[in-house]
């Protein structure tokens, strides 16, 4: 197995925001899907369910759920625009344009993956712990980042979303999700417009990982 | 870019909880988190950090602390075991007596990767859901996978579990991880004893991915 490959793809995988409304072969959106389905949950149990959404009316239903979303998220994101000054400005400016763009056109993008979670299927191990709990996306993420990663690989551009969350109850009977199952990622997808998928900006690993104790910088010895 | 090589890690990811006691060349784990770097987050803050563990007094000490919660996470799984016969049975007991073997060895793995995440550096769409909470693992998760997808392909065996958040408390102090900061997840890798990754069992696409309404198992036109 070529590793350089697969790091490849992570390396380049950035949010691709604007995407043509040309259709996505089936056998393509079937890998994309396999990915996903190789994930590793806990338990083996799989406690998420995908839904990939092809009709145009619920496709634009869905970005007319977004639309005003965005639109009141993006009022904080601008705010923090007055911190910023010289490239990392224009950056992020585009960065928001981009989103504006998507905040604008979700529903046409022309396949939308929207990931739900049953919690009753799922060990939350920190569900009772005395701070936000997090846990039950470790069966679900996996899965959305290796669907990420196979739009990358077959050159599908594509960005993630939390904020239909707010309006969880309208996405569910939008797509006649079950009571007991619940949202938590959207994903438009489609060619790009642009450039696509390219360089990412992260913090170098030394800032992320720590060798024994708390702060003390990884670099290989 | 080859998305073979992408789709053989991904399906041949499994969980490797016997590994050998050998070192692991910092090279390597230098590429494993840089591929956890590279990972996605929620507005690219990365509000995680991942800790290292070397130190074989700290590995042991994770050890002690997970040997018993495996102890009595162990009970469970195995009353399940009289719902199964034949195969299902068999491939359950190996995999019991493999997490059997991890529960006592967990401190024994030349490297443990406990990832942190701070929950005031996220935006947590569902936190006032009247159900669980899963989108704060959006930004950490996924970092997790590339670590795991990164340990597949340097032939490094991984598992995760998600046990420790019973004692995060004493895992905090352990290896100073600041107030503000929690443990989500810990994997323990080194060289596989048996025969490492290989062949998993997962759902088929059609069980996990439904086309436009829910229960509609999506195969491609």
């Amino acid at each position: 197995m070529s590793a350089d490959a697969i790091y490849e793809a992570m390396s380049t995988l950035r949010a691709v925001r604007r995407v043509k409304p040309d259709p996505i072969d089936e056998a393509v959106l079937q890998r994309v899907l396999q990915a996903a389905a190789w994930a590793p949950s806990g338990g083996n149990v799989q406690p998420w369910r995908v839904m990939l959404v092809l009709d145009e009316h619920k496709r634009q239903a869905l970005g007319d759920l977004y639309r005003p979303q965005w639109a009141k998220y993006s009022v904080g994101a601008r705010k923090n625009l007055a911190r910023l000054e010289g490239e990392a400005l224009a950056k992020q400016e585009r960065m928001l344009a981009a989103a504006d763009h998507l905040g604008e056109h979700l529903g046409s993008a022309p396949a939308i993956l929207v990931f739900c979670f049953n919690p009753n299927h799922m060990a939350i191990t920190d569900a009772n712990l005395p701070r936000p709990s997090v846990v039950g996306g470790g069966s679900v993420y996996p899965a959305v980042q290796n669907a990420m990663l196979a739009c990358r690989a077959e050159n599908l551009g594509c960005t993630l979303t939390t904020l239909l969350c707010f309006v969880e109850d309208d996405v569910k009977q939008l797509l006649e999700i079950p009571e007991d199952w619940y949202t938590c990622a959207v994903m438009p997808i489609g060619y790009s417009v642009g450039k696509g998928h390219g360089p990412i900006s992260r913090r170098p690993v030394p800032k992320l990982a720590f060798r024994d104790t708390w702060g003390n910088g990884f670099t290989p010895g």
